[in-house]
C-alpha cells in the first residue's frame, strides 16, 4: 500500500450551512472545485474543521457522500472517523470505507482518561479491522493527548500508521518524527496542521500540510508546495509570509474564542468572497457579525482576495 | 417540576461487559439490584464511569432499556447523553427520554474549542428542544472546561437546569454555587461526585452524591446520607473516613493510568466479590491482571468486604 | 518538638506599603494588633499574600524583624522562606530562625522542571540544615506541581515535616493526608489555605486554616475554629456561610486577575475599613481603583463591616 | 542602540560544579574557550540551563564575574536576571550591568499570578531603571506565561525591549513575531532557543540561536548558522539533522525528569568528553549515573563526539 501519492497541500474542507442548519450542497461543490482547480493534492472531509464532531452520524454520511460525488477521483479523499472511544470510530470508519474514501484519519480516545497503552491499542484495533490506510491525527488541544513521536514511528514502522496529520503546535516532536521516519525509509506520509509555519515543516522534511486557510487560499499553498519540492526555500518562505498576512483573519475578532474565531473567520471569508452561500455555524456556535466580519473583509482586501 | 425528590445516594453505574465485550445482562441485574436494596435514592446511567463514551449508539440503546426493566420505577433513572455537540447529545436525549428516564445529564459540548457563550446555548438548546430535567454535568477533567458557579446559578434560577453532578474537583465552586442555590431558593439539586469528600460537601449543603465506590459499597453511603439528614455529623465523617479505606482500591494498582486503574478496580472488586462474573473492560482498555487484583483484594478484605 | 501548639487560625498577614512602596510600619502593627485581639492561634508572614516574591532580601528581613517585634511571642510566627531552589531557601531559612521565628515553610522548589525525586530531596536538606520545623507549603497554582499526599505522610512519619500549608485546592487529596496522618499518630499540623471551605476541611480532620481573608475578619474565622473544637457543626456552617459572604470581595472586581484581585481585594478592604493607610501594591501590581473600590465597599457595607 | 551585532550562535552556557557543590572555574574556562573558538557570536550566562535559579546571590555574582573575566569582549555578554518580580529582576540586573555584561535577559514575572497588565509594567520597569538591553526571555514552561507576539511586538517598537529569546515551544507565535518585526523595521534580535528546531526558525527569519546544545557541539551550529547567512538551506538542513541526532542524549536516559534529564545530559556528556571535570548538578538535583551515563556515552560515540 504506496503512501508516497498522499503527498502535498490536502486542505481540511470547511462545511457550508445554510441558514436553518442543513449542509449547503451548492456551496460544497463549488468551493471543493476551487480547490482542486487550484491544484491542492487530496481533500479531507470531517477533520476538526469540517464540523465533525458537530455532525450527527447522518449528517456525516451526507458530508461524505457529497464530497465523493463532488471529488469524482480526482484526488484521493481522507475522512475524519473522529469519536471518543474505539468501537464508535470503528463504525465511522467501517461506513466511510463503505462509501469509497481512500484514508481514513482518527484521533486519539478523548474524553475518558487513560495512557499510552491504550492509545497504541487504540490505533492497532483501528488497523486491524478497518480495510483502508489509517493517518493519525495529533491534536492535543481538542483531544489532551500528545502523541509521543517515538510511538508513532514504532506504528509507522510496523504498518499500523500509514500516515500522521500533526496539529499538536509541538514543532520539535514533528521534527524528530520527519527524522525518523526518513530513516525507517519513510513508511508514514507526515502532514502539518499548521498553516502559518508550513515553511519551517516542509524544510523538516514534512511531506505535505493540511491547511485550514487553503479553503480561503488554495492557490498560494499550491505554488509553496512546488517550491518545495524544487528546492526554491526563498520563494517557499516569501509564499508563507504572504499566507500569514491573510491568516490575521484568525485573530483581526474580538469577543469569539475557538472554534467561532477560527472556523467562524473561514466560513465569514468565503460568504464575503461569494464562495459561501451563508456564514452559518453549527449550534451552538453563532456566525461572526458586525465588527468582525469588517475586520476579515478589511484583511481580505488588503491582500487581494476582495475588491474594496 | 420539583426536584426535591432527587435527593441522597445516586450512584453512577459500572456496566459489566462479559469477556466478549457485551452487556452481562445478569450482572447489571445483579448490581442495581443490590444498590437498591441498600437504599439508594436514584441511578445514574451511561455516565463517565457507566463507559458512555465507550459504548456505540446501539450499546447505548440496550443499555438504558435494561436499566429501566430493572429499575421498574424503584427508585429515578438519571440517563447520560454525553457527546461532543449539542446536535449530537440532543438525538441521546431523545432516545432516553422515550426509553422512560427520569432525569438526563449532560456536559458542556467538548472537542472543539469554545467558550461560555456556546456552553450557555448548548445547555439552553437541551432545555428547549428536550422535556425532561437537565442535569449539567460539570467534569472538567474530562471535559476541559469548567462550569462557572454563576453561571451555573443563573441557568438554575431561570430553570434551565434541574441540577447539577459536580465532579469538578474544585470545592471552592461548589461551595459558593450550592450557598448561591440556597439564596435563589433552592431551584437545583446539587450533586457531587467526589465520593472521598461527601462528607465536607454535605455539610456545605451538597442535596446528595453520585458516589462511584457505592458500586462496591452502597450501605455505607446510605448509611452517611441518612446521618446528614439527621445533622449527626460524627457519623458523616466516620463512615466517610470508612469508605475512604475501601478506596484504596484505586491507588493500590501500579501500571494502569485513568480509566483502567479508576473503573478497573470498580470492577475488579465486583468481580472478585461475585457481583459481576467477569472485570472485562470496554476496548481498548485492559481489564487488570496480576498483582493489581491481589492488591484490590487485599483493600476489600481487610476492609471486611470480602473473605481472606 | 511538639507540633500540638500549632493548631487553629494562623492568618497569612497582608502586608501594607506606603504608597512610595515603603513597609507601612503602623498600618502593619494596626492589622496584626487587631487579629491577635480577635484571638487567632498564630500568624503566618511571607507568605503568598504577603508579597514573599515581591520582596528584595532587605524587604524580607525589615518584614521579619517588625513582625516578631509586634507579634512579641503573643503567639507563633510563621514565616515563610519561599525561593525557586534549596540554596535560596536555605539563606531564608538562616535569617529567619536568626531572628526569632517558630517555624519556617517552604514550598516544592520552581521554576526549574523535576520530578519528585527532586521534591523530596529539597524538603530534606532543609530539615537537615535548619533548625526550626518546617512546613510544606502545597500550592500548585503557583509552584506547578502538587505534593502527593502519600510523599507528604511519609515525610511526616520521618520528622522530616512538621506541618502542612495546604493551597492546593484538592480537597481530595487533603482528606487523604488528613486520614493517614491521624492513622500514623498525628505527627503533623495540617492546616487548609482554602478560606471560603475551612468548615468541611474541619470537618475532615484538619488541624487549623490559613484564611487570607482573617486579615479583614478575623472574629469569625476565630469563632468557627472554637464551635469546631466543641463538635457544633452547625456553628461551624454558619460562620462559613457568613465568611463566604464576605469573600465576595474577590469576585465583585472587574478587568483585574491574579495577585492584582485578590491581595489587591483584601489591601482595598483593609483601606476602606481604616486598617491600612493605603491599598497600594507592590510593583508591577496596581492597587484597585474606581469602580472596583466600590463593587468591594459594597461588599463589606452589605456584610456589616464598614458603615454605609 | 543598536541590536545588530547580536546575531547568531549565542549558547545559553551550561555551568560545571566540583563535586562540593562549588564553581569549578577551570572546567568553565575550558567550556567558553572551546565555543568561543568554534565561532559562536555570543555567550548567554545565568539562562535557565545555567543554574540561574538554583545560585544564591552570591554564586550568581561569581558567575558573571569570571564569565565577563574569561570571554574578555571576545563575544557579546548576555546574562540572565531571573526572579519572581520586579524588584528583585532589578537587584540582579543592577549587579550584573555594574559587573559589565552587555545585554540582560529577563523573563515574566513568576509564582505570583497576574495578567498581561503586570507583564507589561514589568518590562517597562526593567527598561526605565537599568540602562542596558532588555531582551525577554519566553519561557511558559518555567513561568507559566506566554508572551504574546503582539505585546512583545508593541514593546520592541517602543525600545522597551532590544530583543527575544523565544523557549515557548510556539513556533506559530514566534513566526508571527518575525514577520511582524520585520515589518517594524527589524528593533529587535530574535533568538530560538529551540536547538533541534533551529533551520525551520531561521528560514522564518529568526536573528539566531540560544541552543543548549552548543555547549556539547558548538562548530555544528555555527556552521549552520553560516549557511543560513548564505541562503544555502540544504546545508542548513543537513547541520540539523546531524545536531538532532546529537540531542537524542536527551531521550535516551531513564528515569530522570526535568533538569536531571536535560542540563543532567549535557554535563554528563561534558564530563564524558573531558571539558568539565565532574557532572555534578546543584541541589536537589543529583548527576545521572550507571546505564544513564552509557546511553548518553553511546550516542556521543554513534555521532563521532567521543572514541568507542
Amino acid at each position: 500500500m504506496s503512501t508516497k501519492i498522499y503527498k502535498g497541500v490536502i486542505p481540511p474542507v470547511v462545511v457550508p450551512d445554510t441558514d436553518d442548519h442543513k449542509l449547503d450542497v451548492v456551496s460544497f461543490e463549488r468551493s471543493i472545485n476551487r480547490m482542486i482547480d487550484a491544484g491542492v493534492n487530496g481533500l479531507f472531509f470531517l477533520g476538526s474543521s469540517g464540523e465533525v464532531v458537530f455532525s450527527t452520524d447522518n449528517r456525516r454520511l451526507q458530508v461524505i457522500e457529497e464530497a465523493i460525488r463532488i471529488v469524482n477521483h480526482r484526488v484521493p479523499v481522507f475522512v475524519g472517523i473522529i469519536d471518543t472511544e474505539v468501537e464508535r470510530v470503528l463504525e465511522h470508519g467501517r461506513v466511510a470505507q463503505e462509501l469509497g474514501a481512500d484514508v481514513l484519519v482518527a484521533t486519539a480516545p478523548f474524553y475518558a482518561l487513560g495512557g499510552m497503552a491504550e492509545v497504541e491499542e487504540h490505533f492497532r484495533i483501528l488497523h486491524d479491522e478497518l480495510d483502508l490506510p489509517i493517518f493519525a491525527y495529533d491534536i492535543p488541544v481538542c483531544v489532551h493527548i500528545k502523541l509521543p513521536w517515538k510511538l508513532l514511528a514504532k506504528l509507522g514502522a510496523e504498518g499500523v500508521l500509514a500516515g500522521v496529520k500533526d496539529s499538536s503546535g509541538d514543532d520539535v516532536s514533528f521534527r524528530y518524527l520527519c527524522q525518523e521516519n526518513e530513516k525507517l525509509g519513510h513508511p508514514m506520509t507526515l502532514l502539518t496542521g499548521h498553516e502559518v509555519v508550513v515553511d519551517g515543516a516542509y524544510l523538516s522534511g514534512a511531506d505535505g500540510s493540511v491547511p485550514g486557510l487553503a479553503n480561503v487560499e488554495p492557490a498560494g499553498y499550491v505554488r509553496q508546495w512546488r517550491a518545495a519540492c524544487a528546492g526554491d526555500w526563498a520563494t517557499v518562505k516569501a509564499e508563507q509570509d504572504r499566507l500569514n498576512e491573510i491568516s490575521h483573519i484568525f485573530d483581526v475578532t474580538k469577543g469569539v474564542q475557538g472554534y467561532a474565531g477560527g472556523v467562524g473567520s473561514f466560513k465569514c471569508a468565503l460568504h464575503l468572497m461569494g464562495i459561501f452561500d451563508s456564514p452559518q455555524m453549527p449550534r451552538p456556535v453563532k456566525p461572526l457579525t458586525g465588527e468582525n466580519v469588517e475586520a476579515i473583509r478589511k484583511v481580505l482586501v488588503d491582500n487581494g482576495l476582495l475588491e474594496a
